[in-house]
């Protein structure tokens, strides 16, 4: 059993009608219901406003992997917190990175970039091709590519670090490119990070959107939980002349 | 002409009679002097007690490549001179980490992993291999491996992300080997890791060092200065239906 | 069930009493021993006399993963059959090239590199460090390392491309180092390059290097067959002016 | 100075006068002649129906770079001539891959991959991302991205091993995108594959164009040249017990 906590701003959801109206219990909610109708998956929620962001050491003691969406208040997130859940992802925890996570502390803080890039939101559709048909992340799709028919649009240049692998690509009908499903890994952890998702369209009810996360899930658990120190150890062999 | 800062924590040579003895006016001011003797590089120094560390916007102004020695007061470098060197890495400027930088703020923030690795101080010989002798920082060096008689173990595992280009591995006669030569880059900068240096050695006035070094310049000198930011933008195509 | 073939050139073993003592029954046969007693892996076998070295249309179609063992008699394998090996993994089949395979016909044919190396028989210690603890072919092995009493010393700089991840490197008492687990991908199939298994020793009925092999074989098997192609494709969105 | 060999299929130019018209000397002179227009270049032509395909070992001895275009006629390369080719690649020669050269016998051989992919021929725009603008490739062009009014649209699913650097990704109005400059290393060489060319559009007169392909050559010159062999070594430490 892979167990799942999905974390949430979950500010506009309060503040916003029309936000409110897509995800009225939030975007987390959502994303934890439908991570929980999937085999082997066990999603629980936290969000911003919870004691410790709701990421206590307890809950990250039976978290395998984190999703985290962030928009308007990433400077609100402890550092602290980011630290703590840092750790836990070089440790081995999964992390998957939702649409304006591009900027969160942890997504900058884990990959060591700025995550700035282009955007507006003008409303376009946007088509995801699949340049890794073959990756855990992408089975289960549609041949070759899928589409969502409103979301914002998020361009390149991505400043990330090279991804391990890029497994979507995404094109946007006013003239942009996006690279929107790319894997990485630090410490013991494995991070995706994946484009789609603006707060006021259903995007995280699409089917197609569903099964990237929770391939991503599956994908990200962790192979074991290592501590990393730096140990002071005796030479293996003997040294020449001793 | 690339415009070098050497850096340097500066304390073992205050302290350490030892280490006085080999550095008697500074690692940094050993670095500076054999990088002002190469074609179209000059350096200058900086330390940790120097006011802002040294690292005042006026000299980042006019630094390409800054390398960094660091040890034992990696906690008193200053998070945010850590962050303004961050920024310009992500701008542009190069990074030459060395030695036991590994576990410095400023490559952990960069690769986001933690650094760790084993080590051992046993004045074990080192020999470097040479894993890709068409990279730009292996050029001018022996064939296939060069050594250093006396240097500190480190070994792996290595916490660090997967590098771009793995320049050189180190083989160690207690048994060890180590990825000792590694290339990556955040933003628009390049950053190098290389290992030999431990500060009771004559490390950096080995010839074969002075040319990695000299080479990893010349690698990560900028190629022009990027901000970074995250522009809303207009269309360039216009959308369908409007 | 994921159906493995194990193929050898399965000449030393005929020729030579030395090796017929260590592998009476083939290479071939002790790897499909092995995974035979795998949960979940059916072995067979195939060799290079066999017609068509064993490696028909109709033994292709039942094989998610190929293992390749051959030394001395690369250039007696037939460049048809190496075209259609090629292009199984292409659509996806698995591929195991271990020890003296880094020259073979399909492994030089699939990496696009020479896999040259340098080498001594000196019945050596090898250990082999592990790079990647969370790779899932490095489940399951000591904390650390892994060692194999006697082999062949294979060194750097072994010409391959970069690996997309590097899950060992071997120490060598004589004084090498050599990237001896490394993962690549081309089209639909994962090839994973393994050192280990010389002759003339019993390498694989050690349990760690089966443990290795068995991890390969889980992680290479196919996640769904593709065909590749260059298809004509219409416009999915209306050309300006049309 | 950098010698380029330009080499060109050179037969649609001769038989279409749709494309004579466009390149009444061939893509090949064109290439050479923007080419020799750069500070420190030299470069020559060759083509496929020259006797040895103009690529003869005095030939090849006199090239740093060469630049590969081919499309129709890429079964009549003989095998014997892209075996050199390859050779001198793995020792250092640079490869510049253009267009069609996709699935050019040359280019499937060194990446190990079909190149396979999805076209249209519909005289679309197409806009070139910048996704490394620090790149040695990317230096001297627009900001953010640049068009090429007319050419072939080429859509991934495109069938590479992961490039070691990802410069360029195109967009089509039609709905597709495309990684449309890529970095590989093979041997000592370095190979960098360019999607914009057709045969029948002036695109090798763009200015955009001509700057990417004399960056990619100096990127791509040889830094050395090196012999590639397996060579037999003694221990270089003393095994124990000896």
């Amino acid at each position: 059993m892979i167990r799942v906590t999905a974390w949430n701003e979950f500010r506009h959801e309060k503040t916003d009608a029309k936000v409110k109206a897509v995800y009225p219990t939030g975007i987390h909610q959502c994303l934890a219901d439908f991570l929980n109708r999937q085999d082997g998956i066990k999603a629980r929620i936290a969000s911003l406003d919870d004691p410790e962001h709701g990421l206590t050491d307890a809950v990250l003691d039976e978290t395998d992997v984190l999703t985290w969406w962030g928009h308007a208040a990433h400077h609100e997130v402890r550092d602290e917190i980011v630290n703590k859940v840092a750790q836990r992802v070089h440790e081995g925890m999964g992390l998957i990175c939702l649409h304006s996570a591009h900027v969160s502390k942890i997504f900058r803080k884990l990959t060591g970039s700025t995550g700035s890039l282009c955007w507006r939101e003008a409303n376009e559709k946007e088509r995801l091709w699949i340049i890794e048909p073959s990756h855990p992340i992408a089975q289960g799709l549609p041949a070759r590519f899928f589409e969502i028919e409103h979301d914002e649009m998020y361009g390149e240049r991505f400043d990330i670090p090279t991804p391990d692998k890029l497994v979507f690509i995404t094109w946007f009908p006013g003239g942009e490119v996006f690279r929107s499903g790319c894997c990485f890994e630090r410490g013991h952890g494995r991070i995706f990070y994946f484009q789609p998702g603006h707060e006021t369209f259903p995007v995280y009810y699409d089917r197609n959107v569903q099964t990237v996360i929770a391939n991503a899930v599956r994908w990200a658990a962790p192979r074991g939980r290592h501590k990393l120190e730096c140990p002071m150890v005796k030479e293996l062999e003997p040294l020449p002349g001793r």
